[in-house]
């Protein structure tokens, strides 16, 4: 075994992830690495780790090897496998074509929650990434206010509020679903902060920005096609909800480092 | 310049840091360059950055370029610059070490508080640091409660409490001081937990170790020389208040990972 792990660290609206090359699909990836890989003061830090392996090469990717040459196996900061990230399917998506892996353009990735379509500008351009389907349910109580219920593979609660900013801390709630909180901004702009289930306040999430997009344009009887300018606490993000009731979800991904791991410190 | 920008990621205690080897003294750091470092989502993330330079090629380490070869230039997560670590100065022996540098045993350290006496094991053993005299002032009231005052180059107020789980969420104080609870855990052994001014809970901090300590041999009238074990959210200490009013800061400095920053990302 070698005595260094390669990594590389990147985000997308600052949802960070520590990213694992694993061409040759050897890396036993457990839960204990993940947790230190991610710790925040005694290791590199991230909210997941994506290991980038060739489908066929994954027993989770191998049936998807002839739709999709890589794999995305996501790893949660607490070492639970997660079927999939919007914001790491960019950052992925980033690493394959800034290592010559794979063009601009369009391209497919495998993930546990089945194969996306990512397109991706050259350079330091947006990807946009196609979230699947939104299923919008009957309306939930959060904590006494009603909230519009979207499901885009994980629940979604999403809030009304005049302001953002005024919300202060997000207390957590007893619901076993993500809650956004939507600030109008515009004809196709809104604020958002978003309180992740088990996690708390994070600075962005990528099905909570498409849920979001889906009951404004429900509220605000926005037609579909529109692309939304979603301000999260992080960055940027565009989002569509398309005719066909799927969602496009868009923006910056970026590499910042890349290194060595010491194998030492991280089986020990 | 060149496109990329070596750095390597270490931490003693959890307190973390990046360190950036400058072996020309041709690094200028920027305020704005440490915040994306440090920056725990965008960036890399710790808690402060040490550039690693020959005392000799630094205007601020010439000074003591005859008595220590390598300056620590420190800079806080916010981009300011900073005297001392006692953390972050066993992190650096470390790396010196661990790269060939220096040998194990005592060495030098010119910082901008002075030069610093290091003594360093072999292998990942511990790291000790000289860390000054402590000057016990005058008490001071903590939110009602009555603290042990002591200087060691910055001010800290110490809290005799019965736990320091039991304190739940350490909130702000309005004093402009450093703030360690301490529970008594032995004879020669405590738990801290401690609030630094102007950054709030954090997982270790050298000099509140020290503090904590000379406040618990006063008042537990324990001889000086004892080495007391320190217990900190992010690891453990020792800490000996010696006859000559020194405080030496012993524990552990581990380096996890080495690699290079985008340039093009840390420049823009």
């Amino acid at each position: 075994m070698p005595a260094v792990l390669r990594f590389l660290k990147g985000h997308g609206t600052e949802n960070d992830f520590v990213l694992l090359p694993d061409p040759e699909g050897t890396l036993a990836l457990t839960p204990t690495m993940v947790r230190r890989l991610c710790d925040r003061h005694a290791g590199l830090g991230a909210d997941g780790v994506l290991r980038i392996v060739p489908s066929a090469l994954d027993p989770d990717g191998a049936p998807y090897a002839d739709q999709a040459r890589f794999f995305m196996d996501y790893r949660n900061a607490d070492g639970s496998v997660a079927e999939m990230c919007g914001n790491g399917v960019r950052v992925y998506a980033r690493y394959l074509v800034a290592t010559g892996l794979a063009r601009p353009g369009r391209l497919r990735l495998a993930t546990r929650g089945g194969v996306r379509e990512v397109d991706i500008e050259p350079g330091n351009g947006l990807v946009s990434v196609d979230m699947g389907p939104a299923v919008v349910g009957e309306p939930v109580d959060v904590d006494g206010v009603q909230a519009t219920f979207v499901d885009m593979g994980n629940p979604h609660a999403v809030v009304s509020v005049d302001s953002v900013e005024a919300l202060g801390w997000l207390w957590t709630t007893r619901l076993d679903l993500n809650v956004e909180y939507v600030e109008d901004r515009g004809p196709a702009a809104i604020a958002m902060r978003v309180h992740e289930r088990g996690v708390g306040e994070t600075r962005s999430c990528g099905t909570g920005a498409c849920a979001a997009v889906v009951a404004t344009s429900l509220r605000t009887a926005t037609p579909r096609g529109t692309a939304f300018d979603v301000q999260v606490p992080g960055g940027e993000l565009v989002v569509t909800w398309r005719e066909d009731g799927h969602v496009l979800l868009s923006g910056p991904a970026v590499l910042v480092a890349q290194g060595v791991v010491d194998r030492a410190w991280l089986d020990h």
